[in-house]
């Protein structure tokens, strides 16, 4: 399968709201390899900070806020999502299952589209929140690859982030565009 | 062990921002079961809609904004937590993973309590979400009952809830005090 | 998708060895609702219960126990695994755990085929279980479908099942073949 | 709490068949130094490979096998629970959840019971596999120290077994210790 005779869109999310954040490290990594590489995907980080707390209070006849609603469209349009998706206390974070739950209100924009999480933590790489996710996506209809498995070991040596909190490790880096192939190439089936 | 001889208190706490929540109702029931029939627990509702969403870059020096000190300082206070925890998607809700993951930051306040989770939902009765947050509570350190667990099918005739959200089922009650027996049992084993 | 323009094969697996197991019951209805109105599926009960305890051990020179490499070679021919779980002790049970782990040693036969679950229990209908044998197929790289999720409630009125353990409950039946149906959409996009 | 003032018996189980399995030699090490250092815990290492695959129809007038019987009987008299547990397939092995799903049948033999977990394996070293036993623990009712958590990346450099399976681990065997210490004190508090 050549991978640019088909082009799907991928919306990146990152779990943590932090500046630093690690994982949008990885995100402006993935971003970088698709725009050098990887023809085929067109790549967008979309943000999450500025969507409120799910409440279904806040839907009024079926209408969201605002931000919800753009942030509704983004998923809607993507064919498939990577999630930068930190663990916090053994499973995923507040902002991101917040984003989850948002997109996930009638109509589900997640249906049916595939995804690949890749995360960077202590000892386990943030592995254990995959799982949790693996079960949201269940409910909300994500197909995820199986492999390969994204966790990476952030505090061991050598350093696999700048002082910047960009990705400076060329095995993860090459990891990663490995998993944005297979991702590439999972979309395409589930989409056929 | 005699329900009286020893007072634990309890801070009850709601996955759902929605004001008419099923899992507020179960708290108030909680509330009303204690007050009349469970003297050894002092118990209060402590609210969580206010936290801001969790993020290291809001915190100074070791200090934390004001709702979130105010947040953790309950916690640390309590012997026993009471989990309302509504199943979003086949997780806990992100307003309850945002307050858990805000009073873990160091020093942890949730280290050692014995914990209790009560869910209301549809067939499973929001069962799946409380394994995963009784693994979140690995991490964070709390120790939850066993036994019983309280899911309730909330839409399976006849009524568990009247149009105020309030629990109106004899059994819920009397499982729910079951609950909060247990609960006070082991926390003063766990105390011990 | 024209139901029979395409022939998959599909391996039913049964959880428990019970003889009056409800799994069997759900096996049997499956293999019955196939030859009547699923000619694209042709689906075969492989039985589990000779396979000895799952041992390295017992594997000389790559070669497995005769019982094991004819299990093996039966997943391997397979397109699709219907998996006909029951949930102990809120996961899945040691026969069905002993022979995915005897098919996942190298060269792994489940590798990138398509899977669905059906289970009948007690009040969750075997949910529980579900989900750790999804997290079991991401290692063993299963795919499984998300949707219809099959979970039957055995023990409320009125009977699902017959005395012999057959399937009976009409709204049970129709569910078992949207699974099917589902399952067999499915594994031709992922063999695609 | 002096470690030697009430002394608990304490039941380890290894979930691998192998011979040469890391986890016995964990076990190995966990019953040296119980008997070096902790003289509180009486720990028995007991063998699970000659129960049968759990089947209820082996089961007559309330009646088990004699080895289940055998079994059973051990685990009815422990005060805490010593889970040698690998990983395979990121869930627990087979003999391990059936030897579970056997001392559970009625009357449930764990119930009440402490217990801790210690794993080795790859890079995660076993940790998926520990929250699935966390989660049948919810339904025996076994209580589980939260803390440490020992999961062992059995293949990184330096060694921490020799060529016997034997734990050479100096730290390892420190945080071993660790574990007992812990599984001490929480069975003491679970009796109380």
């Amino acid at each position: 399968m050549a991978i640019e005779s088909q082009v799907i869109k991928v919306v990146a999310i990152c779990g943590s709201l932090r500046k630093a954040s690690f994982h949008r490290g990885l995100i402006r990594a993935a971003i970088e390899i698709c725009e050098k590489s990887l023809k085929g995907i067109e790549i967008e980080h979309v943000d999450i900070s500025n969507l409120p707390f799910q409440n279904t209070d806040l839907e009024t006849a079926g209408t969201f806020p605002p931000e919800v609603e753009a942030f509704r469209r983004k998923i809607k349009e993507a064919d498939g999502i990577l999630f930068a998706s930190p663990e916090f206390n053994y499973s995923v974070t507040a902002p991101l299952k917040n984003a989850i739950d948002w997109a996930s209100r009638p109509p589900n924009a997640w249906a049916g589209k595939a995804g690949a999480i890749v995360s960077a933590g202590g000892s386990s790489g943030g592995g254990r929140a995959q799982y949790h996710l693996r079960q949201i996506g269940v409910f909300v209809d994500l197909h995820f690859i199986n492999k390969p498995e994204f966790t990476l070991a952030a505090f061991q040596p050598p350093a696999k982030f700048d002082s910047d909190s960009n990705l400076i490790d060329e095995a993860a880096k090459q990891k990663l565009k490995d998993v944005l192939v297979a991702l590439y190439q999972f979309t395409l089936k589930i989409k056929a």
